[in-house]
């Protein structure tokens, strides 16, 4: 089934919203083997918005379309679809009911444009709006199946999860269920990543293996099709250990996982706590880690030694190891990381100090960080050359300090 | 001149990305006046790609494309778009040597595939990427301009602004210039600035008057057509007078300025000092800071005191304080603050302590935010009830922080 999606709305012309819906929806319909060959976006204009159906419908067997379903008279998706199915807009009870329901539960009275919300295409079914007040539709016509769903993200999400989804995988129940499974990696690159895993991937159609790059890090998403969940599970997991026993040791979290909430979730099952000595990252580690709901159970806190004065006076580097390596040094990093461990009580202790620029303070070039991390019995110091802006190279700089607590963790030492 | 936007990538069909692309080209073309009449999106596929640029080129007068510039066999927008303005691909010498120079500065071996990337369109204006490797270009065809951009947003961004806007202006400037300033709020909402500016709003078609809220923020971005730049900055700083008379406590900065770029430009040029004790942000505001360049000169350093441990240890709150009134209190907020500036030898100390939720730890309503302030003369505490998911509520508290700061200096007191 050939799918393409079509948004409607002036607000995405002007730029003053991404497309987003078009994401939700493409990663929805990817997941159940769908394929969505284009998006569409189109102001508030009956005629091109016709046309536009008409080229549709030479190329594609599902149209779904978001957005124009509201009262006022720029909502114009509904009537156009009809002309162009050439069914009439009748009025739905149900849909009425739940309008004038949503007005006496708001004490609003309800103004006379509110009733063309519940006009629908003839014919078509009626997807409930759980979340607001214009209804979605699913009309087939001529062999080709269409979906209005409403613009705003809260409505159409959960329209289209509950009522839209199902109702489309009902049209394709050939059997088969799809399943995914994201693994995330960290400390290697997409071309390196590739290259082991080429024969995999040039092999693969059941499972399919798709990498994709994203700020420094890499994820490959697993999706098998199969006859049941516990199957596709099975197919997913054949593949992942064969990708885990080449490149495991890069491999982080799954799904959802974050670099951060997979570090507050290992220390809280081993009852542990880490401080961070922040120069280079300035406050970012932390914030990372604190973005994380019940982090407070393991970050005793940090210190942002943002000058040689603070990394002196409140983490004792010695004065000549700044003079003479500098903040920028292995010793440095070696210090703040064994320092910032004692004077907040944590079971690790972790520093990153380095170059951001855009100019160099100290005569050391642009993306030169040290990253130290000690347990108290050992401290390992790694040296990274990181490119890119200033910000790109902090953010790159946090990801590398949390990854190095994760892999103390797995290897239980440095 | 009628505008259309292309984005090509497999990926932004599967819904891994969104086409934010678009949104920020459409933002710049409404800004100076273009109108974009349709967003399409198309996977790595040349018929299909060929097949749009057709209908394209009967419905618009500026055809933009992102995306599918890469050394890649993935990457054809190029070949398509050459094919579809029948010229040939010849090497351009400065693209390739941007390219090489680009390998040799990261001290890696270029691949012969990335010789690929310096291949441009005959006869067209080349785009330079001062941020990635593949060029730009822009073509005239028939009466038609197409313009191809890199698909990375911090290549495309940067490379529209500096090459690609000027380049379109130069094609529309018939006798008129649009200027634009966005004036920045903090404190105030979006529909209280509205109520004080209704007349204004309602009363100005030039320049026009546009407000837009944002992640706790407000804008109003003024835009003026004229005859000359001078003509429309004089528009615009009569309506921006009558503006700042009525709500000017509230605007911050101009155009591209953030909170945190405005301080480290006030406490700059003031060749002052500040530190951070920051519990419920985590380390935001000092991430905040040091986003932006030349933030050593006035951030001394900050502590992450995130447990009652650090907060008594590092930074002095008496336990009889933590125990009674708790963490999350106008005492604690003003001994942090107070603390913090005595500790990192700051010229001001401003501290952050609150509930983030999702639940909370002390008998305090989650969202309940204490900012202390200190210029080690007079002590500031401000309480704040914010609402929103916890990264919000420490989002706008960080901001919150931030915006005291500025308005301490505004004032010289508090």
């Amino acid at each position: 089934m050939k799918a393409e999606i079509i948004a409607v709305g002036t607000e995405l012309l002007l730029g003053q919203i991404a497309n987003t819906n078009a994401q939700f929806l493409s990663q929805k319909l990817a997941e159940v083997g769908i394929g969505v060959y284009y998006h569409t976006v189109v102001g508030d204009n009956a005629d091109r918005l016709y046309r536009l159906i008409e080229e549709a419908f030479t190329r594609s067997d599902l149209i779904i379309f978001s957005g124009g379903l509201g009262p006022t008279k720029d909502d114009l998706t509904k009537e156009t679809v009809a002309q162009a199915v050439h069914r009439p807009l009748v009025h739905d009870e149900t849909a009425l009911e739940r309008i004038v329901a949503y007005f006496d539960r708001r004490g609003v009275k309800m103004t006379e444009n509110n009733r063309k919300q519940a006009l629908v295409v003839e014919g078509s079914k009626v997807l409930p709006n759980d979340h607001g007040m214009a209804p979605g539709m699913a009309i087939e016509y001529k062999g080709k199946y269409l979906m209005m769903l409403p613009g705003p993200p809260r409505e159409l999400y959960p329209m289209f999860t509950t009522y839209g989804l199902p109702y489309l995988l009902s049209l394709i129940s050939d059997q088969y269920v799809v399943h995914s499974k994201v693994l995330r990696f960290f400390g290697i690159g997409e071309s390196a990543l590739e290259e082991e895993l080429i024969d995999l991937i040039d092999g693969q159609s059941n499972p399919t293996i798709a990498p994709l790059a994203k700020e420094g890090e890499v994820t490959i998403r697993l999706t098998a099709k199969a006859k049941s969940i516990t199957e596709a599970e099975e197919m997913i997991r054949v593949i992942e250990q064969e990708i885990e026993e080449r490149v495991g040791e890069f491999i982080y979290g799954y799904d959802d996982d974050l670099l951060e909430s997979v570090l507050v979730r290992k220390l809280t099952e081993q009852n542990e706590t880490v401080a961070f000595a922040e120069s280079i990252t300035g406050g970012l580690v932390s914030h990372m880690v604190t973005s994380v709901p019940g982090s407070s159970a393991i970050l005793k806190g940090s210190i942002v030694c943002y000058t040689n004065d603070v990394k002196h006076h409140l983490l004792a580097v010695p004065k000549d190891v700044l003079a003479e390596a500098g903040a920028v040094s292995e010793e440095a990093a070696r210090v703040l990381a064994e320092e910032v461990r004692l004077r907040l009580g944590s079971t690790y202790g972790v520093s990153i100090t380095g170059e951001a620029g855009p100019t160099a303070s100290e005569d050391k070039p642009v993306g030169l960080v040290y990253i130290g991390a000690t347990d108290g019995t050992q401290t390992q110091v790694k040296t990274f050359r990181l490119s890119g802006q200033r910000t790109a190279i902090q953010s790159r700089a946090a990801k590398h300090a949390i990854f190095t607590m994760l892999e103390r963790i797995k290897k239980g030492g440095f």
